[in-house]
Formats: structure tokens, sequence, C-alpha cells
């Protein structure tokens, strides 16, 4: 439910304005060298502060609970863990009756039966996502010389980053955004050909990711308008490498050794200053909504660093099943 | 690896030339009452024969190997088997040395280091997709009053099926499509926040599916370029009923009571009779290979009770999981 | 649910008296040859025939209906299928209101509703355990110098096998009997401290055999009356060589590089030709029962190649965990 | 790997003399009250303090890290962690070349490449066994009247455990025992009959805990030695009940309405003041190694909670695989 992975398993736990949140890594090799300083990148690029992005800024101290010891993963449980801090939970308590369009409010409610902790959305927030990006960094070590790099290629509609920030300030308004990840240096093969594909087991973790709505791998919907010869990319080389990467690098659900492409559509942050409608679900009547409380703008500026974390967990797993990461790592790897 | 689910437990098994292919399906209740008949349908939609698809025809007479008695299930583990009939090999002999382009050939004799069944696309094959189907049979049966119709929207760019067809022949051409899925009747509140969302259940069967390579649920990628205000669905009814449905019927990767829906883009077959480029590996040098064989001209006319059977194998899991489907099934829930 | 293994994973199907039984193998390493000959030893130790088992006597011939091509696994799933032949049905029908004492009769009506197949004791039955005898024949190859023995060291509480099974004869009752496993030559360091213990999983396969109501490792039960230096084995060698082997060849839940020694208490048979007491569900009476048809007198006669089977089922799952299995086998391994 | 369960699934972390130990819980119905208290009885069941344990003390307060919202679940995955407070690492420091005869020394550093937190054992410490039973605290209030028991049968060979811990202190030795656990108000028709057996699930989790080497079912060994008509449990009552309970609750691997009874045995904990002989891994020479540092003549004693803790856990996943225990508690269930 909580967990994904069949060898290398990230279990993810926390709220957004509980005591903390935190990620569960099970099977990571022993003898990996990490510091709290290996995980700043990433969570620097996953935090709020930029124009955009909202005002409640986290430090994103990652706290090693298990599995560390002398800065070296043990091959026990890693249990890393971040404190919030700097919760505003009064901002929530009086939406309890007002589930916000395009949140979670009305189907967690009608799931847990009105336990689930509500403030800040709970355990739906998008803030559990730093837990993806710590196993992700994790996942990066382990996967050596294989490079993943996601940006964003599209906000608001634009390729112009700055101008569609700008707008959207100026509209008071939320947008969203097309992430395109590409990963470099994979091997050939990775992958299983019926339920684990490679396109199936990236896919299933990216769209854990909150605000996630879309994502085609190589030409992607493209495809679906090309003829066989346009689509087929021909194979050119021995190690697998073709003339054109329509597949975006997969073939029969399997890693082809060509660069893996795909891209995602982040939809805008659910919560908007513009006045919505919804339903009182105690008076019955529908009401006018105005979302207080700190939000992003553009919730896509802070997802690159996600989807590269949550890829790389899918690879790290999927190489450890090929034998390819051993279960002692070796520092000399790097 | 083979296997999807976690409670209604989908194994699929076979290859394209062998002696069979079939299903394993594990945890369906017991009660439920099937008769070969039951298939007929979503069989036959399946099926080749209409203009644009291959002209190897299989009869596909589903053979209930174990766990049905008295055409009732006992609760043990489903067996179906059907057999390969119009098989011919000999098509596939002379490939070995040339990969074809847009086909897992290369993959597969790596990852599988050339002892893979490679006739027909062995177990890579679109024929595996009878194993979905014929568990999606038993799972809609399970499903009681939920609704789940696929259909296909545009063929080769086009949204006049019958003309793309034409000119598909005509220019000896493959090509793809987008197939659309509506589910209704869904109850609130089914999947998990984190890592078992309905997008990422749905999304993972369903990119197990050969020939598919992107999905978007609601407006999809239109999401990215939507404001908030735009893209959140007003609330305007107690049972969830939204004014709009751009999330398609998902948010917080729970199921909100609204229609999940669903775009999937298939690419053309890889399989097309222009000649192509690859690569000899044994020589090591460029080859033109012309495909033979008997291949779908438009594999996305079949595709749709694919998908159907694909999304209800994932909604039956997750009804069970959530104590809406027991293990003995009372013919009066029909 | 019907299934067992992380990587080398092992589905069960099939009922007594049904079509067939059979095993679904997937995550096998291809390249393996396998002829219907590789399981001819292992099947005829577990088949009836010799005094004191059953006079149902099935041939129990292997079909390959998937995953083996040119007789050799391909890396795809492996179903290998066993027609049921010799099948009297007749003698079960009286019974469906006399649930058996010591069967499942009374809890498979319960759980499953009565829809289960009762014939032979459908999918309760012993004969299912042909899968994990012929899993077990693809797993001991797998495992290469790894080797595994199992034995009746006592049966009806003598070590005179021949004398006890006499008796039984004589008295015309069933008996119970000890099988003792020993694997030999197991590398240092397979399974995991908590959850996966090499005890955890071969204790949870060895209770899915029909009839087995104990296990005990190294010294066992005797343990808990030992002190703690005597119990203690002293490394004695760089190999990890124990003076003694009272843990059984597991510390900590890991294999210490001894012998993996454990013992499993296998139950009479449930059917005895002795007249019973049972309750007539319809009547709501007791009655007495004499439970007719084809029985084993001593079914731990045909234990020990199950057990060696099942033991194989987990340890090619935990080599294969530890990279020590690889993906393509390679035949200069044996 | 460190995970459990289906449905009602368990993960442990944490090191004997790390940061902390700990339990995430992922698929607990909302709407439990779970306050500090609700712990205390089976914590202090386990807490050493008594004469036989250890004279290290630790005062194990339950911290509430995720998943509970104003004392009740929510729904979301339940992270509870202890400190490690009372820890002496410097005892272990001069072990390090000493493999513990009878410990995990040996393997862990085969295993882990001597990257493993040795200190007090790291993550082979019965010290992780306080995530079973405060995940058993949990599954045990899920229960409802299904009522759960386990207690010291036999200590050091002996029925007097007072007189066996005396004789052990004054020897200096440590001992083993024998403890007994019964379950009473399952109901019928839990467990599946193959791989998921009642027998299975239970042995699996019950060998994870540190020092169990053995289990029995009902007559278990001793059943062996019974013929048939007195092994069988002849059914008197149409609840399933049956005359004696020579199968300790389970048939055919599922609960039959009795008791499920079982005994487990601990070893002598490995750990004991008398001098014994290892191997310098450094020098390869046999040394005489006396263990220094605070250990537990009987560690049996503390078992009984954790045996309860662990078959909590199992029947918890259990009933919720039934439908027999909702996602949302409803507090007049108890």
């Amino acid at each position: 439910m909580n967990s994904f992975g069949r060898l290398f398993r990230v279990s993810i736990y926390g709220e957004s304005h509980g005591n903390s949140v935190g990620v569960l890594i099970d099977g990571c090799p022993a003898g990996l060298f990490l510091a709290e300083k290996d995980f700043e990148t990433d969570l620097r690029r996953r935090r709020s502060g930029a124009k955009g992005t909202t005002p409640r800024i986290e430090f994103d101290i990652p706290h090693f609970m298990s599995g560390i010891f002398n800065n070296t993963t043990t091959g026990a449980p890693i249990n890393i863990q971040f404190e919030n801090i700097n919760t505003r939970s009064v901002d929530y308590l009086e939406l309890r009756d007002l589930p916000r369009p395009g949140h979670a409010d009305f189907v967690a409610t009608h799931k847990f039966g009105g336990f689930e902790d509500y403030r800040g959305s709970g355990h739906f927030s998008g803030r559990l996502t730093l837990g993806l990006v710590t196993a992700g960094v994790i996942a990066k070590r382990l996967l050596g010389e294989i490079h993943i790099s996601a940006k964003l290629v599209e906000v608001g509609g634009m390729t112009d980053v700055e101008s569609a920030v700008d707008r959207a300030i100026e509209e008071n308004e939320s947008i969203g955004g097309i992430v395109e990840c590409r990963v470099s240096k994979v091997p050939v093969g990775l992958g299983e050909p019926f339920f684990d594909s490679v396109e199936s087991l990236i896919s299933h973790i990216i769209f854990s990711i909150p605000a996630i709505k879309a994502i085609e791998f190589g030409s992607g919907f493209q495809a679906a308008r090309m003829k066989g010869s346009e689509h087929n990319d021909n194979i050119i080389n021995m190690d697998g490498t073709t003339e054109t990467n329509n597949a975006g690098g997969i073939n029969g659900g399997l890693s082809n050794g060509n660069d893996i492409v795909f891209r995602v559509a982040v939809k805008p942050a659910s919560s908007t200053s513009q006045p919505q409608n919804t339903l009182n679900i105690k008076t019955e009547e529908i009401e006018e909504l105005v979302v207080e409380g700190r939000h992003d703008k553009c919730i896509a500026l802070r997802v690159p660093p996600v989807v590269e974390g949550a890829v790389a967990i899918v690879l790290a797993d999927l190489m450890m099943m090929e034998g390819k990461i051993k279960r002692i790592y070796l520092q000399e790897d790097e």
C-alpha cells in the first residue's frame, strides 16, 4: 500500500503537520557511505522558497534513525526522518466541512471515516515526496554511471518559465507544467515483459507523486498518429543504439540501451486563491470558498527532483533484480 | 514479475507459438457461476478477423483446468488455458539474426541469452493479452454494477476508423490509435494515497499491454496548461459528484465517485510490410529487412477489450481490499 | 495465497479429481536444459505404489505447457501440468454431509460456502504436492553443489520402517513419522534477520505440505533444556565450520556455512479404515463413519522428496536474492 | 525482507545501540483509539528487570511519529519509535575479531561485509522484538474477542520456573524454555490451503523472534507416533468443536473453530558467562572468550508477550483478508 519495490523497498510515512515525515528503505546494500550533505542538492531543488513556491519553508534536515552506522549503510532497514516545524494548522480547522475542490479532502473523509489527519492535506500532502527524494538520493548513488535528469519543459502552457510564473502571481492563480525526464547509460534488458515492464514500474511510482495526471514514453501520444515505419527505431549498433528514439528507450517492456525518455503532466496546484464553489457537507449547501493558507503557485517547479528520485528507486530495484547491484557496495564502484 | 494484484491475483503464461497461453487467477471468490459462453463476447472483440487485423485466426476456446467445478468457482486457483493452433513458425526462423525494429527481439535475446522462444515474439506477443481479457471477464462479473467501457476514439490520426484502416491497407502500413476508457458507478475511496493510487495501479497494468506508450487521466496533458480554478472540479452533490471531471474521477489517488476516465496511446504495430533497416547481429552489418508473416495493420482495433479487462482486474482487487467483494460470491449480487 | 517466493516464484493449482494439477514457476533463469526424464527420480520417490501407500497410481507425466523451448528454459513463466487419470470420485459423493475427522472437509465447506471441489479433498489433497516436487527438481538444478537430502528417521514411533508399515497394515490403521532433512554446502549468509530468516522461510513452505504439524531446527525442542555453553556451537574454521551443530546451520536467521538440519513431524493420514464418529451437518446428529476409498497407510513414506523440493525452492529464491544464481543459466555451472 | 503481512503490514527497523528501534504499521484501520498506556502491559511483560533478565533497563516509551492523530489511528502508516538510552557499546568494541558462539556475529560480518552495526548485536538484537510487541498490541485490539495467551510451560527442563532461574544464576549459565500459546474464539476458515496456511504464517513470523528453534501445533511431534484414529479429532458440534484438539485448531491449513494451540522452543541465550572457544578472525587462531556485558540468564522469560504479538499480527492480517476487520474501526466493536 505505502510501499514500493521488490528488493530495494521503499515505505513512506508521515503527515504534513504531524510530528514527522520520513522514509524506510529496506534492502539497500551495506557499505554505502552516506552523509547528510549527500542529500542537500536534491532536497534543496525540491524545497520551496523560489518565486512561485509556497512561503512555508522547512529546513528538511535528514535524521538517520536506523540502518546507518559510522555514516555507512549497514544492510539493515534505513529510516530517515524529517521533522515538521513550520506548521500553521489553524488554517485548516475551519475547512473541515468544506472539502476543497481538487484536493483529497472529500475522498479522504469518506475512506477513513473522518479520522484522517486533515491538517495541510495530512498524509496526502506533497510534503510526503521528501521520502521519494531521499530514497532517490540513495538509489542514484547505487546506480553508478546511470544518469537521471528531469527538467521543466513547459509551464502554464509556455516554455518561458519565468514569464509564466510572473503571470500566475499577477493573476493570483496556480498553474501546471510538463516535466521531461531522461535516463542515460541504462543497461539493456531491465524490466519484465508482463506486469513489470519498465513503463509499468515507472508509471506506477510516478503516479504516486501528487498532481501528476499523465505520462508518455518516447513519442507517446504522438505515436498513435505515426505509421509503423516512421515509429520503429532502426537498430544501428551492436549495443542496441537506434537511429531515432520513438520508443523512449523501451521495447517489449524492457530497456533497449537507448536513453529512457518520458514526460509527465503536472496539474495546477488545487489550492488557488480564486473563489470557488464547493459543498458544505454539514449543511449540504453549495458555498463559496477561498482557500487561505500558504500555497505553491506552481508546484511543477518542485517536481523534477521528485521525478528523478522516483525513477532512481525503480531502476535500483530492477538493477538489483538483475544482480547488477550487489548486496555489499564497493566504494570503488563510484 | 508475471503476476499482478494483491488479493485478486493474476499470473500470465505462454508463448505465441508454444503449446498454450493462459492465465492463473488466485483469490477469486467461490461461488461465481462461469460458463464458456461468458467469455465469448470479450474474446470475440479481441480476436482478429476484421478488416485491418491479422489473418491468423485462433478460435480461443477457454479450457478450465482448475478452480472451476460444476461451472462454479471453488475458491481455489483458476487456471484457464488456450491452445495455439494456427501457428506458422517457419516465418520466424530466418529472422534470428535480424532483430526487427520496434519489436522486443533485440532486448529479449540480450536479457534471456538467446534462449527465449522467438517464434511470433514468444512471451512478448500480443497473444498473451488473452489472459488479461479472460481474467477481466471474471473481474467484471465480480464488480457488479460498476461498468467499464473502452472504445477507439482515434485511429491513424483520424476519427473515422474505417477510412483510416482503408488508407493503411492501401499504403501497406501499420497505424496506431487512441483508446478511451470510462468506468462508471465506482464507489468513493478505492485506492491508496501513496504507491497504490488508482492511477498507479491502472497505469501499471495498462503498460503491460504491448504497444501502449502513454496514458492520461481526466484532462491529462491538457491539465498542464490549465489554471487551478479551471481544472478543479467543484463538488455539487453529497455523493461526490462534481460539475466537471478534469480529475478523471480520481483525487489524491482515490476514486472520488465520478466516472474514472483515461486515454491510452497505442503505437502502430511494429510489424510493417515496408522495408526497414536493421543490424544483422551475426555480420554486424546493416541490412534491409521486410517483415513477412501475418500481421495486424491496426492493432489498436483489438485493444479496447484488453484495456477493459486490465482495469477490471485492478478494480476487483481494490474492491476486495475494501471488503466490498466477499470471499463467497452470492449470485443474487448480480 | 497459493504462491511462494520473491524472485523464484512458485504457484500451485489443481484439484485431486479435477482435470489437472500443476505448477507455474516464474523467475526461473533462462538456459537450463530440462527434459521429462529429469523429473523421473523425484516424481517416482513421491509416487504411490510401495507397501503402505495408496493403491491409486498416477503416472505423473510432466507436460511442459510454457516457458520451455527446445527442452530449455526461456526465462518466461514455466507451466508444468499433470493430468488426473485414475480418479474414482464416486467414493466422495456420499461423504458430503459427513465431514471426515482430521480432514479439511468441514473448514473448506465453511470457507468456500460449499462450492469447493470436495472430490478426493480437492485443492487440499496431497496430490497438489506434485507441484512442489516438480518446482523442486528445477530448483535443485539451479542450486549446483548445494545438496539436499531428506529421509524418514522414524515411522509409527519405530525406526524400523518395514515393521511399522506391516503393523499398520495388520491393524488397518494409518501411522505418522518423522522426516529429517539435511542440506550441505550452503553458502554463509543466506536469509534475512527479520521476517525472512532461513527458519521462517523453510517453515513457511514446509507447513504447506499436508500432514506436517511440527518442525525443529538443529537440536530443536531439546535446545530448551540445554545450557548456553552446551548449546552454542564453537566456530573452529574460517569458513564458519563449528564443532557441534546445535543451531542446525542457522544463526540469527542466516545460514552459517554448516549443514542446515531440520526435522518435521508427519501426522498419520486422516483417512483411516477404523470407524470414527463425526457430525452429520444435515441432521446435526453424530454418526459413525468408515472412510472408504483408496488411502495411504503411511503418507510419511512419500514425504521426503516433497520436503526436499520445498527446501530447494526456498534456497533457490534466497540464492537469487544474493545474486548467486544469475538470470541466465550457464550449463557449465553444473 | 524486514516486512510481514499482506493487508496489515508490519516493518521493523532499528539497532540495539543505535538511535532508535521501531515499527512501521501499514494498513491499520482508521478510527482505533490508542494511547500510550495501551502499550504499557505488554511492554512491561517484555521488559527486563525481573530475576534472570538483563540489568540493562530501558523505559520503552512508545513515540507516535505518524498515523495517529488525536490519539486515534488515521488509516495512514503508523510509525512508533523507541529511543535507546541505556547503551554501553564499549563492551562490544573488543569483540570485533572474536565472533561470539551462538550469536549472529560471524554470519552478519559475512553477509554485510563488516559494515553491520555490531554493537549489542545491532539489528539482530532481541531489542527489535519491541516492534512485534507494539504492533501486536494494536493487532490484539483489532481482533476483538479473539483471545491470545502465551505462557512459559518449561524452563531449563523444569516446570518450576523460579527454581530453574535460581539454579541458572547459581551456575552462571543461560537457560532456555518452552512457551505455549493458545488462541481462543478464532473464527472457522482463516488461512489458505497452499503456502499461506495458518501454520505457515504463524511459524514464519515466530521464527523471526530471536532464539526460537522449534514449533509444534497441537500434538505436534507426538502426532508422528499416533495412529490415525487416535489423532483425528471427532467433530461434535455444528460450530466445529471437536472432542479432542490434536490438530491444534487447524485442519488443511485453516482454522477449524477450536483453540489454536502451539508450543515453541526458546534456546538458551547465546551470551553466557562461561568461557568458550571461538576463532579469532584476524589471527585465525582459536581463543578462549568470556562474553562480558549485561545479559539475560533466561531470555525465555521475556518471550511470551512477543509470541502473542507475533500471532496477533498474523491473525489481524488474516481477518482483514476475510473482510472480518473493516478499514474503518468502530469503537463499539470492542
